[in-house]
Formats: C-alpha cells, structure tokens, sequence
C-alpha cells in the first residue's frame, strides 16, 4: 500500500507559497502559514492566512500515507521527560468489529509502542500552564494565531466581543495564561506528535471542525484519508473521525497518522461496536479499554456524554424530537436499562485519570442538545449544561483541558441565552457547538441554516464551530459535502471574527476588496476561501483570459459595471479637487447630514 | 410563439394541493395557498403554506405564455373608478436598444391600452388606505397573511420581535392601518393586474425578492421568463427585471404578462441605454419617458436612486471600493460631469406624479450602499440614508408608497445600526436590503455570507431581503443559481420570521421535526423547502423504496440512528411511569437544576 493507492491532493493552492516562521523561545519551533502573492500592479505584499492544511502543501514535502507525516512533536513530548513508553494495549479483532477476508482494512504499516505520563503525572498543557511553563505547543500557537502581523502597519479594527478579551498581539504568554484560566485548550495527545499544535478559546481565532467517518453502510478506509486531507486543504482545524461499523480501530489509525490537525472521537461509538450495537450490554470496563485503546493510538480530544444522567432522561419524553445526540441517546438508554446513574457520570474521576496521562482534552458532549426548534433551550438541554459546568470542574481538579460542546437546533432570538448560560455555568470553558441551525425546513441545505447560527455564536464568543454539511438530516457526506461544508464554516468562523474585532481579520477582506475594485480577478480568486469554484464561476460566462482582465464581468456587462464607473467618479472628483471637499466635509465636526437646499426638493430645478 | 417554444414548469410540488381561501368583504377575492398532505400515519391535517408560485402549480389552469396570465385585478381597478384607459406611448426602436433582425426578441403578441388615474386623482393603496378604504389587495393580503391559521389550535409563539407588533391574526383593517401609516407597502401597479397582492412590512412574513434580468453579454427572452417562473415556485415574493442591452422593452413585457409576483426594475439602466451608455448623455427628459413607459407597461416598483447628490459623491472617494449600486454609480457620473445636483432628487416631486398615477412603488434606492466590510456604515452611506429620509416624506405627501434599500457588505456587529437608523431617519418605512455579505472573502458562496446577514437583519425589522446568488460578483446567475439564491434567502426570511415571533411560523417545522422523528422520510421532504434536493441526497446513498421508511439513514446507519434509539427510550420512560416524573420535575418550581449526589462525581459508583 502506498500513495499512489491512497491518492490525496498535494498541490498547493493558486498563488500560495508555505512559510514557515521560526521560533525565539523554542528553537526548532517552525510555524507553517500561507502567503497569497497579489499581482504586481497592486503593489502590496503578498496576503498571510492561517494554513491548517500541513504538509500536504508544502512542495518541498514528501508525502507517504503508508508511513504518515512527520512527528514533528516527539522531541517536545520527550524533552519534557515526563512520559514513558511501554508495551500498550494488544489489538484485538473486536476493536475492528471482528472484521476479517475482504472486510477487512489494510493495517497501518508501521506500529509504535505507545507513551503515557510516568505514574502519577499530569502531561496536560493545563498541568504545564498552571506551572508556568511556556512548552513549544504554546509558542507555536503564539506565532500561528499572529500570522505576521506584527511587520505589517496595525490593520483597522473594530467590533463588539461580547466581553471577549482578545489582545493586540498574541504573546506565548498569554497563550499560557488562558490555558491556565481554562478559557483555551490546545488538544495534543503525546501519541499524536504529526499534529501542529492549535489552540480553541474565545479570545483567540475562531476554530472550525469537520466530521468525517464511515458509517455501516457506507465508505472506506481509502475515502476518509482522503477526506481529512480534503477538510484541512479547505481550513478544517480540527477533524473527529465519526466511524462506526467495522474497521473503526485502523482506519482511525491511517487517519491519525497523516493527521497534521487534532483528531476528535466519541469512544461510546467504538465500545457500542464492540457490545454488537446493543446499548444494555456497554459496561465500564468495555467503556474504559477503549478508552486507552484510543488514548494509545493519540485521539486528541474525546467527547464523552458524562451529563446525560439518569434524572435528566424523563426531561426528554415530550420532545419533539426526543434525544438526537447519538451518544446521549445510546447513555440515556443505558441508564434506563439498567435503572442506574450513567457509568460515565459516576466514572468521571477515572475517565480524568486516563486522559491526563495522554492529554487527551474532554470535550464535553451535549447529549440532551434540541434536534429542533421546538425544543431549543428546554429544561433538558440546560440542566445538563449544568452538569458540564460540574464536570468542568472535576476535570480541572485533574489538570486536564475542557471544551463544552453546544446545540444543535436554536431559533436566532434563543442563541445568546446558550452562550451566556454556557460562559456562566461552565467557567468560561471554551464552547464548541453544532451550528447551530435556525430553522428545520431546509433538509438539503442545513449548512446554511446552521452558518447563520454558528457565525452568530461564534461572534457570541463560541471558541469552534463543528460544521453541518449539506446531507445533514439526509445521509453521509460524501467529499464534496466536506469541502462545501468546511467553505461555508470558514465563512461563519470568519465572520464572527470580523465582528469581535479580532485584529487583522479584515486584512483578508480588505485585499480582496481592493482586488475585486482594481479588476484584478486573479488576485480576486486567489484570495477567496475556494479559488476554483470563484474562477469556475466567472468562467462560466467569460471563459477567455482577456476576460481576466476586462473591467467587467458577465454580471452587468461593461456599460453597467458600478466599479468601472466608480473610478471614472473617483478620478474625476480627485482632479476636480473633491477629495479636499471630502476632507472638509469630514473635518466638519462629524456631521453626516447634509444640510438641505432652502427649496423643496422636486422645485429646485424649475 | 407558444408555451411550447417557451417552456416553463407547470406542475405541482410533490403532495401538495394548491387551494384557494374566498373573502368575505370582496367575494370575488380568491387566495391561493399551498396544502402539503402528510401520511395517514401521522394522523395530522395538511399543512398550509404560503405560495406565490402562481396559477403555475394549478393543475386546473391553462398556462400560455403567449397569452400571460389571467388578469384577475382588471374588475377591481376599473370598479375603483378613478382611471382612464388612454393610447399610450407608442414603443420606440430605441426602447429595445436599437435591436434589429435576428437580434431582435419576438414582440409580445397581444396588446392593450394603459389605464392610468384620471386628472389630479391618486390610484395608490396608500390613498385608498389613508382615505379608509379596504381594498380586494387589502383583503387578498390578510387572508394570504394568515394562511388560515384561525381554523387551527394557537401554536406556541416566542420571539423577540425588536419593537414590531405582529398581531396574532391579520385582519384587512390591520393591513390597511399598516399601509396609510407607511410601515407597508402594496406594490400593485394598475397596469399588472395579472399580480397576486401581496405585502411589504416589518409587521408581516418577511419576503424574498429574486433578481432576473439579462445583460449586454448573454440570456434571451425565454430564459428570463423561465428564471421569472423558476423563481417563484421556490419561493421568490417579487422578482426585479434588471435587464440591460437589447430587448430590454419586449423582455419586460414578456415577464410582466406572465408575473403573478410584483416586478420591480431600474429605469436607469434603460434609460442609460438609450443614451448609448453614456451617463453625461442622461436627461430629466429622456429618463421622464422611461418612467411612462415602464408605469405603463406595469412595473410595480422602482429602484430609483434619488439620494445620490452631487455633495456625497466626495465622501466615496477615499473608500476601498467606491461605489458599487449602477445606477448610485451612474448618478454620481452624472452629477459630477454636469457639476450639478442629480436631476432624481430636484425632479423628485415629478416622479412622485408619475408614480401616483398608476401607483409604482418606490425602492429608494441606496446607490452609495458600502459594497466592502471596509466601508460599511460609513458617512456616504448614512448620508445618503438621511436623504432618503427626506424624500420618503416627499413621496407620502403626494400619496406614494415607498420602500428603503439597504446595504451591502456589512459585518456583524454593524447590522442592528442599519436597521436602527432606517427606522429612525424613515419615519419606520418598509427597508429592503441586499443581504448583507458578512464577508468579503468568499466569492462564489456569497448566498451563504449575505444569508448570515440577511436573516439577522430580517430579524431587527427589515421587511424584505433582496436575493443574492453563488454568482454575486463573478457572473450573471444562471437558473440553478436562481434557485439556489431563492432557497437561501427563503431560509433566511424563516429565520426571521421564528425569531420575530410570527404566529405559525414554527407550525411547518414542527411538523417537519414529527415527520423526521417518526422516520416519515417522504413527509420530511415533501414538507421541506426544496422536496428534489432533500429526496435526491437522501437517496445519493439509499435509493430504494424500502429505504423511505427505514428507521435509519445512511449517516448513521441502523445501530447508530439516535432517533430510533430515542424512541425507545421513549417508550421505556414512558412505561416506566417516567413521564409522571417529568411532570413532577416541571411543576417542581421551574428548577433545572438537579441536586447533586452527596458523593463527589467519579466515586459514586465504585
């Protein structure tokens, strides 16, 4: 098995060149971002933006997926001298749903005896941070969440955070401090060293997730490599590997191998696999094996239903749409089952335990989240939100890190309620929701019903936005569903940003602004969040290269373009000395209005 | 020329029963609505929504685009009394463009006299309003409002509606108090009686407006009446005609013959037509007879861009992408060429005239709407806003209806500032915006970064949300980018309208959340915006007959299906006398919370 069976897209993007910005605290600390070179007439440097897409786009990289990326991280993880490798857990046929002959997945080739923290310590980023220690991770993030700016003239920046505190200029300090708080988490097993260290947290760049995983009927180790490596191209920052049915256990290994991103799980789907899909029969210790079975091969973050409890199920029997979490759904019936509090709530203490020896962060699943409008914001929903507050705080006892995940189906005028009550219950715990959608009726397009919450939640102060495809409701994304529903987070996670006034979010707009005023439609493409489909778009009608510098498009046709005219306008108000006007006019105390000719208007003019 | 050489989609949306509500005031008052039947399973009624696809989706009527629409409104106007039939004026070569030969578009085969008001009389709704008459419109539009929603139970109704008050039921007095006070608006010219009323207001649905139109460089006249017909099946409230080049006059025609919806156009951009495209060569006479000619034809509503004044034009010279409205950017050409104030708002009073006398509808249009993030809010835009203040005043003195345009490209956080200000500077005028984009920086899904602004701004009060495409900025729209830009914006104005609290707005998602819950998998889509695209993604995966009643998609597959698994959970709770419970939990003095175990969570169990 090589590449050339498990071909992924490798080539960079249009115009873009990988940097990679070093390190002053850290020495080996390279930090990869994307320059957008600008067409010379427009006389600017080229654009940097956030790359999540690791090496794949790197020219200079040599890309294996049958030996995985480069574990850029180990140095790190072992200088710190707190871990130790051992043996890990045998894999057995049932961690593949007892998959064998044609069903059965190639094996990832290469095998590694895994590291957990010597007995007893903490090798959480949060343990770090609270000791004061600034790791390679936190620099990293440091330089990332930057992008440069700090050679750059400070860009304008306005906006409304929401009581957000979102500085200047991201120092590696700083970056310790809010991981010490709790308001950030950087999810960075020890065994996922080919990850670039990210970080989620509300004062920082807004983060997106992209689901990817096979389900029983459908899909193939092969397809979901090749789609995290298409999420991240698009800007996924992180990805969870949703799979369930058979091979779970190696196709979650060839994803994390040549996963540059963080990798998200839910456990319970694994263990359920393993208990042939019959909720009743789940037990702790199926539970807790797969567990470390998935700790060992570096998930980076695990969602874990710990707040569906017993008490909370009968909250949901009136609902329109009962339980739509599949893991709170499997834990609701399993507490019914049984009679008894949920296994994950009363085992919490444990479960802390093992993911503070893999720094494993928790992201607190929201079990009991609305599946529809009509029960948005119920009592079930919030009172487990009460229990993830709980939660958070034992979690923090063990120094592990904490993200809460959201709805999920809210009406626009019931967002802001989930965010408050979210900041207040859970300690500031960075928030990562589902959208969330804002209406049902939209089957086919919940992307766009859901990018109209997440960009609202996200401006509210939602550190990640877990992105809805356009099959949501309806079937498995299929490649083009990521792309279309990681381009249309992007959008969401953007726009909140613009509107906290993160600094230099508007530098993309900006360029791309003067680009599209200048009729400099490479450049226009080439900073767009999909340069392909951008350019397709205008191709469609004017498919020529001379179109690519017409002074129009096909939208209105030469005689009505509103920017060729513009400066027409523009040219001949500078050489009439209007722009002095304008001045004075501006200089004239702020006064917007425009005094009125003494006539009415309509008789001015005879 | 027939419906055979013009082929349009005639037949209706899958289980779906177009019927129609008598009035009680006017007997012969016939409003259409749409009955979307539901599996007997589901022991509910059809549910009703509203439709403004026209006689197009009624089995029972004889479509001929040649012939255009039945012209239901004629006995109303006429039994009105107070307009005269009248030759007309005669339609010119230079109307469409000097087209000739094989470039010219088959005419319009049948023609009629213009009616128009006698001497000195105002034929608008609004003077009807003010002088306390209720109209057929008036009474078609409360019946249209309700959509029957008095023969059903109240259904629940939150919201926060920003200072709107919606009533409960919509009656013909409440319409006509919303008209006479100007928070709405009726666009119904006399000369487009083949028009279903409807209404433009903050205290009503919120609607859609779909732009069609060719340009210089490409469609036909069949195309543009096939996107008209495409437009409203999907949901479009009134479609602007915003063709340029050729045949601008016979295309029109064509649509306003075939139109069931309000057409709103831009007489400039014909006017500059005539001209040769030169906007030095435009005249108070030449654009004065494109007023005529359109009014007479039976525009319903015109973008007129009266508050672009000479003194604004410098206030757009130093933005990053000056002005972006064609026709704000033709008028500002003018002005500054002439050196002298637009001959729209000095001959404003005039207009006014023309426009009363076959009642066309005011958009004032926001010709210095800020077309980047970078120059959202700024003091062009407002100035501008503060002219249209002025002039909506003017308009209302002389009996005329008035709509405000709005921005643009705005972020976030700079929205609500919008909505407030136009309330405020237009005496609560009707505001109509275009989006707002969120973002610059993704061209080629702006549907999706001015459907997040859109629907917040539906959500403060604006009262009508102009359509933006995939193709925004790079082309024109082709008819799946109509649909796709009708779908989103359809979404938006339900976002809006839950988030308003409208009455019954929530009705058609519960009942598609009850069909998704019961694995209704046809009631889902045929209760869904689009029914094609919801059944084709489904099926992407699941194609069989057997699969449209699986409990399970391919998302998830069987094990994994939340919905089944909560069902079960229903059932147990239930039997386990849990509802009881839940009861007692609810009537338990409103606490979410549930009180703790003594025991600190981990160690409970052991």
């Amino acid at each position: 098995m090589n590449a050339q069976l498990l071909p992924v897209v490798t080539d960079s993007l249009p115009a873009s060149r990988k940097v990679y910005h070093p390190g002053s605290l850290h020495k080996d600390v390279r930090v990869p971002m994307r320059q957008i070179a600008l067409h010379e007439s427009s006389g600017e440097p080229p654009l940097t933006v956030y790359d999540s897409s690791g090496p794949y786009t790197d020219p200079a990289a040599v890309i294996d997926i049958a030996r995985g990326l480069p574990r850029m991280r180990t140095p790190w993880i072992l200088a710190r001298g707190d871990v130790e490798s051992y043996p890990g857990r045998r894999v057995q046929p049932i961690d593949n749903g007892l998959a064998a002959g044609a069903k059965s997945a190639f094996e990832f080739p290469v095998q590694r005896a895994p590291l957990r923290a010597r007995r007893g310590d903490a090798v959480t980023q949060l343990a770090y941070a609270r000791a004061g220690i600034i790791t390679p991770e936190m620099e990293y993030i440091a330089i990332r969440e930057n992008l440069g700016r700090a050679a750059h003239a400070a860009s304008p920046r306005d906006g409304n955070a929401w009581g957000a505190s979102i500085p200047e200029y991201v120092t590696a300090e700083f970056v310790r401090a809010e991981v010490a708080a709790g308001r950030a988490i950087i999810p960075a097993n020890v065994n996922h060293p080919e990850s670039e260290p990210m970080i989620i947290g509300r004062n920082f760049l807004v983060k997106i997730n992209a689901n990817i995983g096979n389900s029983a009927v459908t899909s193939s180790t092969a397809e979901e490599v090749d789609k995290l490596v298409w999420a991240i191209r698009w800007g996924a920052d992180t990805v969870m590997d949703l799979s369930t049915g058979r091979n779970i256990h190696t196709i979650r290994e060839w994803i994390l191998r040549n996963a540059p991103v963080p990798i998200g799980t839910v456990p319970i789907y694994q263990a359920l696999e393993k208990v042939g899909g019959v909720a009743e029969e789940l037990s702790w210790e199926i539970y807790r094996d797969t567990l470390i079975e998935q700790a060992e091969q570096g998930v980076d973050y695990f969602t874990i239903h710990a707040g569906v409890r017993l008490a909370y199920v009968p909250l949901t029997v009136d609902r329109v749409t009962g339980i739509v979490s599949r893991g709170g759904s499997i834990m609701a019936k399993w507490c019914l089952a049984h009679h008894r509090e949920s296994f994950l709530y009363e085992k919490f203490a444990e479960i802390c335990e093992i993911c503070r020896a893999y720094d494993v962060s928790f992201s607190l699943g929201d079990g009991l989240r609305p599946g529809s409008i009509a029960d948005a914001n119920d009592a079930a929903q919030f009172a487990e939100l009460e229990t993830l507050g709980e939660l958070t705080r034992v979690a923090w006892e063990h120094d592990c890190q904490v993200m809460i995940e959201g709805p999920g189906h809210v009406p626009m005028h019931k967002i802001k309620e989930n965010m408050d009550k979210q900041l207040a219950t859970c300690g500031e715990a960075p928030f990562y929701t589902l959208g969330p959608l804002t209406t049902d009726i939209a089957p086919g397009y919940d992307h766009i019903t859901s990018a109209i919450g997440a960009a609202m939640i996200g401006w509210f102060g939602t550190a990640m936005l877990c992105y809805v495809t356009p099959k949501e409701h309806l079937g498995l994304p299929d490649r083009n569903d990521v792309k279309t529903g990681v381009i249309t987070y992007k959008i969401a996670a953007h726009a909140a940003d613009l509107a906290k006034g993160h600094p230099g979010a508007r530098a993309r707009d900006d360029a791309l602004s003067r680009a599209r005023f200048d009729f400099r439609w490479q450049d226009q493409f080439n900073l767009s969040l999909d340069p392909d489909t951008a350019c397709a778009f205008h191709d469609a009608t004017l498919p020529k290269e001379g179109h690519k510098v017409a002074h129009f498009c096909s939208m209105c046709g030469p005689k009505f373009c509103s920017m060729r005219i513009s400066h027409e306008v523009r040219d001949e108000a500078r050489s009439a000395g209007m722009a002095q006007m304008s001045e004075r006019f501006r200089a004239g105390g702020g006064e917007l209005y425009v005094p009125l000719p003494a006539q009415p208007p309509g008789d001015a003019g005879g």
